[in-house]
């Protein structure tokens, strides 16, 4: 797919997933302050890449994307959950999230941590209320809220941050490396592609497929974020450059230098392409992101 | 229900939920320290008065409370992950819970915030397994995860925290406790006890009424409470006494004097059991919970 009309598909699900992001807080609830955090957690220019996944998997098992937004806003919903809990000071201690001051640092650290909580917990309600559309069907959402909460949970994205954060001032090897970011971001790139998948009722083989694409898309979007910690621009990655090594994180920059994560990433990039083959046309969209994922690097 | 008899039958359900928490917490996962606290704060001798709840709402709708144990255990983990955070620094900052130390000071600050979010998660996913028992139907689940997420979330539970941190050191009257001790203990009590209801297919008619019971529990209970931390004995509360006072919170003592807190607790407990009367001798274990929770002043 051309970038052109990669990025104005991507400009229509992103505008789509804020337009629905907007309606999950509802700002006039009691009480104002948490709301008001979830909101301002919520709306901060994040890329929506986890809740654009819902929706092509849902397209690639061949229903309307329309019908499983509540699923897609509800993956969003965690995703941004864990960045407010993991900017804590008790976590990463960041100030600064994506050009703005963090949940804490705006709201005070008690309401950051309720403010996570909060998300977290009406993550779920979303989920549950997709069985209110038609043609969605109970069982299917039971099961994407199983594998929402397994991905997001303590041998999940909650394992990897533990992992992550036992890792700081270590030196570690490359096999940890992998595992820390298969569970801290892959999992829930997973659970977004197989959610939209099982929804649309695909079949076992086919979903093992869009496992594998999120596994590689995963690691490829770690290369490239931490490549970008080294050689980005403050004002375009909006958050501080360096702060790997202000951590004495390992990544594969310092594994591998940069070179080679490029390479690493691309290597990855391709595996992803390759899974989504037998989808013919209806993948053109989630290849194109695979490698508008990787040109994040120039 | 004579007090002998209460007591065993107490001791009963407690056992058969104490089990089976045991088995929610899969001790040897990766990464250990996560899955080491999670069990730490869960197997704590708490009361389980949540998940006795959910086993009684099911045995009034007329099913065999065997069968809704994931939800019932659901239901105490997320009341844990709510003391994890509560006891937080950043929150009431409590280095003693139930006679041991807090989450936080056994496993620090970071692996604390993270436990509680993945007691948290882990209780989706145990609400979503209920599915895979023989005679549950999936939109039964599907609305207890819908009503847990509701009374657990912003405009429930994590409201009634949100109202409780930001009452400190202020003098709030009557109306305001009421509503802040229903969202932070009453909903999860209605919850609980509603879940075990709508999976036995309970009807909307009797399942208000044991809202109605679940809303006066709370608020008994909650008095109690406040009324122990003025009278109570450290070795039996297991937590400070003191602290509401320490904390400057406005509690029903210090709008009404003991002896009145007594007597609205009273009050509260009676109301809790007119609304179980239809139901015959079914009830008497409930009733009789009731009853209990009020003997705890003396």
């Amino acid at each position: 797919m051309d970038l052109s009309i990669f990025s104005h598909e991507l400009n229509i699900r992103k505008k789509l997933i804020e337009d629905n992001l907007v309606k999950c807080i509802n700002i006039n609830a009691h009480p104002p302050s948490i709301h008001a955090a979830m909101e301002y957690a919520l709306l901060n220019g994040g890329k929506r890449i986890r809740p654009i996944m819902v929706l092509e998997g849902a397209k690639l098992a061949g229903i309307d994307y329309k019908k499983i937004l509540p699923t897609a806003c509800a993956l969003e919903l965690i995703h941004t959950y864990s960045l407010v809990h993991d900017d804590l000071p008790a976590m990463d201690n960041d100030e600064l999230r994506r050009g703005k001051p963090t949940c804490h640092i705006e709201y005070g650290e008690d309401i950051a941590i309720l403010t996570g909580d909060a998300l977290l917990t009406l993550a779920f309600e979303l989920l549950a209320s997709n069985s209110q559309v038609v043609g969605i069907n109970n069982l299917n959402v039971v099961k994407v809220i199983s594998e929402v909460a397994n991905a997001a949970g303590s041998q999940g994205m909650i394992g990897g941050q533990v992992i992550d954060l036992a890792s700081e001032g270590k030196s570690i090897d490359y096999d940890s490396l992998l595992n820390l970011h298969s569970l801290k971001t892959g999992k829930l790139f997973e659970a977004s592609l197989v959610s939209g998948a099982i929804l649309g009722d695909m079949g076992e083989e086919d979903i093992k497929k869009l496992r594998n694409y999120a596994y590689h898309y995963g690691l490829a979007f770690q290369i490239t974020d931490d490549i970008l910690d080294v050689t980005g621009d403050v004002s375009k990655v909006g958050k501080p450059i360096g702060s790997d090594e202000k951590n004495f994180k390992t990544t594969y920059p310092t594994l591998f230098g940069i070179e080679k994560s490029k390479e690493l990433a691309k290597v990855n990039i391709d595996k992803c392409i390759d899974n989504l083959n037998s989808f013919g046309e209806k993948a053109d969209f989630l290849k194109s992101l695979a490698i508008y994922t990787l040109l994040r690097n120039n």
